[in-house]
């Protein structure tokens, strides 16, 4: 079991989230927020930066937005279903933006393609959990 | 002029959007985060701890969020309106929910009213920007 | 194989840092910040709150800590090993610290009983990091 | 008053650290963390951007560590003077690595220049907390 699930499951409060699409979806954005870090990076280390710096700016603010979404939906204390929703909602949409982007670079840098992987992965995470609320 | 304003008008690109308003917001969500994460410590150092634990809460969400919204509406480079969109709304969604319980104990605690303001500013702050974008 | 060390293993330069021992350190970071946000959140649901503050506050320093070293750990391009050091001093000095206030607890709360354990994790692997660089 | 400022005055907590220290260095913190989210933005935009990847890869490190430190210093609550001192020294550490680097590009680029000095303040300020601790 991952640390996440385990500090999921110690929580003295059950607040009637369907458990594994929650921990699916938080592993899913501090995954996908490391992924978009490591790739901005990468692409900055390329020869042709110059044709990356959309793919580098995007992977920068996915990065935050996951980091974010991961942080708010491990809080259970004083869980905000309209938080939570507008919240998934822009990670969503920022994992859509950064996955297509990600995607268009995919066959000439290996870490382009492992990124849209994790962007996709987390997208969809993000709309399973939507679907379940 | 603030910092903020003088990295935006030094900035090589012009996206179009309304610089005051854009500076306004940034500058906003980057007060309202470090207000809300005084808050939540000011709040777990009272005795009365146990009646704040929603404030808390609310306001490391509120924080997170804040913080998230001000990087992503720093970076010009590959702006991205419907990212951009999302996070405002979910950055005004947090601002709402963390200003109302604020507000609650605005009259017992100073740090929760001084707070709320803030959390109010940021929220019509995101509101402005999204009308003018 | 990680997402982790996926991005790694594509990444177009080498540092000449031991790899492994670099996946390890940030997958460490990444966890122990997740735990840490998770027990801070859980520390505040229980009914004990008020003899848990200084847990939940030793918390969120470690979390915020440990997120911000797995970022600069990420990044290669302009690998800087004084601000490297730095960070994995401080991170180890914050899980040292959390995980000491966590034990406390870990008798009576499985959540501070799992934290302490990622604590643990993370302090050594930035000590080791640190002795391989 | 700043609202950081209104902030640390209504907390009810007093730890007998030098107040106006704490300020300076908290703001410091927030405003070093935005210019230099600013400035690696700002440099990705340039045409030459192919010459600048080091100056945005230690602008986002600098970012994280200051926004790190702001946090940290922000908490009162369970305040450790281990984890604080390790803390601003690595951001005294990034900002010294930050303002060097950005320094370099002071004359070219202005974003630079503004940059440059909110790091050398930003190092200035942890050194004198870290002198008053």
């Amino acid at each position: 079991m991952t640390a996440t699930a385990q500090m999921l499951r110690t929580h003295p409060l059950d607040i009637g989230i369907d458990r594994a699409k929650l921990e699916a979806c938080i592993e899913a954005c501090l995954e996908c927020a490391q992924a978009c870090t490591s790739c901005a990076d990468a692409c900055l280390s390329e020869k042709m930066v110059a044709d990356l710096t959309a793919c580098i700016s995007t992977n920068l603010d996915c990065a935050d937005v996951c980091e974010a979404t991961g942080r708010v939906l491990t809080r259970q204390t004083a869980w905000n279903a309209e938080v939570v929703q507008s919240m998934l909602e822009a990670c969503a949409t920022a994992c859509k933006a950064c996955g297509d982007e990600c995607s268009e670079h995919a066959s000439m840098h290996e870490h382009c393609k492992v990124c849209a992987e994790s962007c996709r992965k987390c997208e969809q995470a993000c709309r399973e959990l939507l679907g379940a609320l």
